[in-house]
């Protein structure tokens, strides 16, 4: 089979600069996907279920999404909700990447069908770093299912 | 918080040689956990769920399984069904790690919760790095839910 590995990328940050550092990760690990950065979790709902702004979007794919947990007008964890729990959705890989070390969220996002939790490293080096491994492992090494 | 990172690491492998090129795999990439091996799904459940040979576990965690599906007495997608389903287990990061490239088994595995699904690579070469950097990105990278 092997399934098509160009959907895209969606970064849901809304801090600008963990956004770009996340966005030059991406790029350094060479990743050809298209790469969308939204700054909200209603924003985000948008965009992976072609709505709104982005009912242009209709019937491509997303290949991975990386999730901050705290967001303006929809939280993280409600996105992560509304993704997991509908069929169209759900096989689209979550990675919830957060400053948050609460057991609550950790919990709630495993709970809610996260594919994996990562905590932001605090120095900008080794976030860079997680983001490119991150990248390599959802992008290269996992196969994703057909959009 | 940071969840404690010590918890054993389960291969369900039925192939002799593919459960020991894992091992020296997670042994490469200087896994300090505990591994176990089991060859059958009903082992698999039995460790999981401290039943059996392993009631000794009660109380101990597991960080990450690695789930071949085609197994004997219970298949790999019966394990995932029983782990992803209870609120004991469901926290647990299984990645399948199969030789099938069949979308049937892709999609069900996602649909019943796998964090992840990878396709064995064919060359032993290449699965030995795979598997290295399933360890370093789950053991390392990935926060744990606390047992």
């Amino acid at each position: 089979m092997s399934a098509p590995r160009n959907g895209d990328i969606l970064i849901v940050e809304d801090n600008p600069s963990d956004a770009e550092l996340t966005l030059r990760a991406l790029h350094k690990a060479r990743v050809a996907n298209g790469i969308h950065v939204v700054q909200d979790g209603a924003e985000a709902l948008e965009f992976l279920f072609a709505k709104g702004a982005f009912a242009g979007r209709a019937g491509a794919t997303t290949q991975l999404v990386l999730l901050d947990l705290k967001l303006p007008k929809v939280d993280g964890l409600e996105v992560l909700r509304k993704v997991k729990s509908d069929p169209r959705t759900k096989a689209i890989p979550v990675i919830v990447l957060t400053s948050s070390r609460e057991e609550k969220d950790l919990m709630a996002s495993y709970d809610l069908g996260a594919n994996s939790f990562i905590v932001k490293p605090v120095e900008s080096e080794k976030f860079f770093d997680a983001v490119k491994e991150i990248g390599l492992y959802w992008l290269l090494l996992n196969e994703p299912a057909h959009g």
